[in-house]
């Protein structure tokens, strides 16, 4: 008996990789705060709650394939109002995460043997739904010392080849909270226009910036619409992470048509969940406010304590809750274990992602590291001055 | 842009096929009844909804990748209570439905050009996971002379060769209701043992067996633990389809590590449903008893009325809530549309879901058909007599 040649290919979470030293650490009594899974303590919307306890029918029935047509309204209502763009039932699939709405587009699109355009860091779990489906990543690169940008029309074209099919970004990015421009979001609809790729755009953090900006999404031009899937996800939008609703939005008419088939296959998504979710779409628009503001807050406190430890390469990034940043150590997956097995002051530590897991290419992100910066601003000080220390201590041993 | 070959090979589910004609109907007045679908009528156990009014957190976070642990010990326990099965926490993925620990099952074992071998007539949603894994399906076949029963050693050998990964089963069957007898478990285990094959065995109906017979499952050939791969779930064990909550268990250790890699990279199955399940877990044992009663009567409703149709070919099935059957028409999928645009009795109408879609083999299955017996006994009865008037004036048209 052999496993398939891409489970093989596919790798274990580098978010989850430490767990098993952080419970150690934990039984040994060290209080530990994580940066390394954006997991927001923000409450969720006692809404949702409420949906779930009204829940009224005696049977809990499968919802319909396509997702409840109380919810596919109201994400289509959330779309006209809050982002302007105009959708019709049918171009809005209800996912289990935004992680069904993306391995349903790679099952769609990618064969083996293909290609995927994806600027790195990158999202790790990218990795292994491009590789259930046959594919590779061909990776575009980056640097820390210019915040990670990746709109660069010559470094993207140079990567198109006979096997690319898509091109897919997350905006704003995780894990380098990096923000398209308007002119670096149309630059790159055009060249998945030029070159006849799709435009897989990942937007789960669209809320989530903090330079004035209006809210956007790829899903505006019309004239790419053919080309365009959008990733969307009520996980990070209203800190419902456990609700597992994401959602598959495209006006491509025949990719809609297939992705329906393998919604058909797994019958639906959670009915209860659905059903909270409506409940928070009809929130009012200064729930986004708020939420907006406590995440600046927090970017803020992470980005001047990483400005302040010597060694330290970051640029304020602007936007979802994540930051990546290039440290003073040798290796930060040898750092993070380091960090939980001899490392505490005042019996805390902490810890982050590393960053090698963020990469397709081998041996990059090694000195990277990702925080989530979703603990309140004290936590996520301390936090932040237990690396600062850790990184003094680690340096100085022997 | 073109899609990818996998999701151009699969098809739209054959139990939905008519819903565009259900609509019609019912836009016209008719009442259905729906035999297609094998969604119960069944009460949810109120403990469910209880669990869930009770969730007194205020973020709805992220569950654990594997499941919590609560649900995975619940599992745990009704294995060893119930079925006579130890298993180790580690044995046990709680997945988004049997569906999620399918696609999880075929994307672990299988490659392109690999084969699996399924007995036909089967659960047609099988195809799109194994396609989307690149593999295909070798049937098994069958016939409904005999009760569509497949536990043939030579007509199973003759099927393998260097590319056959696996053998699956639904055992109790769907859509057949066909029960494995403990010799031929036993028969199919070594099979799968001689020829170094995963055995992916789906016992979503396990409680349904209306013989007397004690509840068993593959797992409990220890001489195969390391073949063998259920598939379980809670949808149809309490009555409890819209939660989504599957469960994938196997005993081979190098299995379930790669299956937790897709487990990770989707992150998590939703919090309030796995909590809803725990509850019923709970559930005293005469649980169980009663509805495998209620099913039982309404299997022998729908067998004694499919006998009473001059012509029906279809054996008395001892499990699951499902019956196949061959119909004395020419083309049952006709059949069903004329059903809903040309027939009534009373304002009233039925659906089943026409027998082709279960079969891998082109032609066959085009005069069988599926019912499933999830209807109270009278509801069930008159769409029986509406299955039987229907046939007469089908037959008679022209």
């Amino acid at each position: 008996m052999k496993f398939s040649s891409k489970v093989q290919r596919c790798d274990y979470s580098p978010m989850r990789k430490f767990h098993p030293f952080a419970v150690a650490a934990r039984a040994a009594g060290k209080k530990i705060y994580h940066l390394n899974i954006g997991q927001p303590d923000i409450a969720t919307p006692p809404a949702a709650f409420a949906a779930v306890r009204d829940f009224a029918l005696p049977v809990l029935e499968y919802a319909p394939s396509p997702g409840i047509p109380e919810l596919i309204a109201a994400v289509a209502k959330y779309y006209r109002n809050n982002v302007g763009v105009a959708l019709q039932e049918e171009d809005i699939l209800i996912t289990a995460g935004g992680s069904e709405a993306l391995s349903i587009t790679c099952n769609c699109i990618l064969d083996d043997g293909d290609e995927i355009i994806i600027p790195e860091p990158f999202y790790p779990n990218y990795n292994t739904f491009v590789q259930a489906a046959g594919a590779s990543i061909r990776p575009v690169d980056t640097t820390p010392h210019d915040g990670y940008r990746y709109a660069d029309r010559e470094k993207i074209e140079a990567l198109i080849n006979d096997h690319t099919r898509a091109i897919m970004l997350t905006n704003p990015g995780n894990p380098t909270g990096t923000v398209l421009a308007p002119a670096e979001m149309r630059m790159i609809a055009d060249i998945a226009k030029e070159h006849g790729l799709f435009l897989v755009v990942d937007e789960v953090y669209r809320e989530f910036v903090y330079g004035g900006e209006e809210l956007s999404s790829m899903a505006s031009f019309d004239d790419v619409a053919e080309n365009t899937i959008l990733i969307d996800s009520a996980s990070k939008r209203f800190s419902a992470c456990g609700a597992r609703i994401g959602v598959l939005i495209s006006r491509n008419k025949a990719f809609m048509q297939h992705a329906l088939k393998f919604c058909q296959a797994r019958l639906a998504v959670a009915t209860l969940d659905q059903t909270a979710v409506v409940s928070m779409y009809d929130l009012p628009a200064d729930y986004f406010l708020a939420s907006r503001e406590e995440y600046k807050r927090r970017r803020d406190v992470a980005y001047r304590k990483f400005k302040e430890i010597p060694g330290v390469v970051c640029e304020c990034p602007g936007g979802a809750f994540y930051m990546m940043a290039k440290l003073p150590v040798d290796d930060t997956e040898r750092f993070q274990e380091w960090l939980l097995t001899d490392f505490e002051d005042k019996g805390e530590t902490m810890m982050f992602a590393p960053g090698a897991g963020f990469y397709a290419t081998p041996g990059k992100g090694r000195d990277e590291i990702r925080i989530a910066y979703v603990l309140k601003e004290a936590d996520l000080a301390r936090a932040m001055d237990l690396l600062a220390l850790g990184i003094q201590a680690y340096n100085a041993r022997r």
